[in-house]
């Protein structure tokens, strides 16, 4: 396809959202990249302590005493002591775009050496359509010395709006525990020049460590859940996202794009510590994905806020038999969407 | 995953399949990779002209005589003055495995500029396992150093048998006649280091320049319909493979793997002949794809065969309101199996 257009200047339709609980040195080196955008920073655990930012960065900070204040008793949904506290920067946000991003990950190299900006080519991303409808064999069509394939339908070329770019890892790959376990010596050392539409109808595993997204096309379906603190599981706030995200873009035609950019993840997270919070996960994933595969959505549910309260009413139904956990989760959901709600009422026509 | 084992000799379990209407110099160049195997060479157009093979190659060769001896009435179903006549060296092949190409295609560099052997990994993708169930963000597990990532369900990680490897190719991209008018000069110099597995549900442009497959799970399937002389289409054969075959994959939990490897595609074809061929088809597809897209096969199509003459049926009544053509497409996909069986009675068991 033709050229898209370079991205317009995006400094004021994007939020940068950071969960974390340390100093965020790790902003020294995305400096180049991240200063020119505001950053949302959402703290986790302890209130008291003090999060050193770098000079110079525009941000704003949210510890819980801050999102309890913020969110009174609907706070409860924002989980506690895991990163699923993110999803909080996304419902403060204003703007367009979110693009959110782990404190452990750094600026990965292309294969000649040179920096990747993350933040330019998920906007690419964005801004492009994608084409969940059929599968283009050169990847992404709407990249430059590309295009639709012989065999591809006109109709089709037009793709559909981008909801979500999902980025990649260069050295520790988003393994589980057990293959963590298993393959503690593994990196991702292959730089695959690639981006793709994830077809219509198919799953994937969401990461929440490189990841951007249309706000106002998809921001209320990226939902964290409740993980951490006080809860039965954890590392599945992603997933959760990413399993509702792609029900719901499939319902209202937007698309979903993985591959490019890639960003370099510094350290493995303790195999023994995230098999505790995974186990339950690992059992119940076997019966959460063909819940989602098999998920339909009615006519009617024609906002992401109709689909996720009609999705978070069939995971209390019919995932709320696996364990009573899903019975709680559906709740938050509800009450996560309440919460958007109320911090972002819907605009005058 | 644990890598696989490094692939057996496969000396005598595959065929390379090439159709041609001229001498078949290119082979010079693939000769230390092709040299081993055994090629059968389906001589297009006229059959007094003598086809030149370079020495030292292993082959037997087929003109339209030798085809309409072998298949007597049954000949109608094979392709003249089209390249589709490939399939009936599918067809009079004992392999299990069988990897066609094009004879303007040639040996392609990998980005260290190493000749790429491509048969070797169309070998490599068919031996291992696709997941066609869910997607894998760092693409197919079973490539060394990659493994499947934190959220693809245990249940689904032995994957499925592969039946379909499609390469892809440097330099002319495979475009359509008015993508080829419009972009005369664009060639593909991305070489993208991956495999992967088109999901289930989704169609794809299966394109037959540089495409392995298993002969025993889906050979039936791989007829490459009727083109060319008396036909009022062309250069739709392999994509009307490609739609069969996948939609009989996905009935049979079979995968189709798409990526490396790639060849050097030498020369485009001239666009205005392209046009004259595809423009039917331009149209066509557009009723075609949303046909195959819903199409599905009964619990009964245990069998390619089957499936194959389930699909036929579909194609006569459901397409033939489109043209008629679709008709005599359907009788010749029934007669292509009746011819199928004739050459390959079952295997005593």
């Amino acid at each position: 396809m033709t050229a898209t257009a370079p991205p317009p200047p995006l400094k004021d339709d994007l939020d940068i959202v950071i969960p974390t609980i340390r100093n965020l040195d790790f902003l020294e080196m995305w400096r180049p990249f991240f200063q020119p955008y505001h950053l949302i920073i959402v703290q986790d655990g302890d209130p008291s302590k003090t999060i050193k930012v770098p000079d110079g960065f525009d941000y704003e900070l949210y510890n819980r005493n801050d999102i309890n204040k913020i969110l009174g008793p609907k706070a409860s949904c924002i989980s506690f002591k895991d990163s699923a506290c993110r999803c909080f920067g996304y419902m403060v946000s204003k703007k367009k775009y979110i693009y959110t991003i782990d404190d452990d990950c750094f600026v990965a190299k292309d294969p000649s050496g040179k920096d990747i900006n993350a933040l330019e080519q998920h906007i690419k991303n964005l801004l492009s359509p994608s084409t969940p409808h059929f599968f283009n064999t050169l990847y992404d069509p709407f990249r430059e010395g590309t295009d639709f394939v012989r065999g591809y339908p006109f109709s089709l070329r037009e793709g559909v709006p981008t909801a979500v770019s999902h980025g990649l890892w260069l050295n520790i790959p988003d393994y589980d525990a057990p293959t963590q376990l298993v393959k503690p010596l593994e990196r991702n050392t292959r730089y695959v020049d690639v981006v793709l539409t994830i077809p219509k109808g198919t799953l994937f595993p969401m990461c929440g460590m490189n990841l951007g997204f249309d706000r106002d096309l998809i921001g209320p379906a990226m939902y964290f859940g409740l993980m951490g603190d006080g809860q039965p599981i954890g590392r599945y706030d992603d997933m959760w996202a990413g399993w509702c995200t792609k029900v719901i873009c499939d319902h209202l035609g937007l698309g979903v794009k993985t591959g490019l950019p890639y960003i370099w993840h510094s350290k493995a997270s303790n195999p023994f510590v995230n098999l505790k919070k995974e186990y339950k996960g690992i059992f119940w994933q076997e019966e959460i994905i063909p819940f989602f595969q098999s998920a339909t959505l009615s006519k009617d549910s024609t906002t992401v806020q109709k689909c996720y309260l009609e999705l978070a009413k069939q995971v209390r139904e019919k995932l709320g038999e696996v364990d009573p956990y899903f019975v709680k989760l559906a709740d938050a959901m509800e009450t996560w969407i309440e919460a958007w709600d109320e911090l972002n009422p819907a605009k005058a026509k």
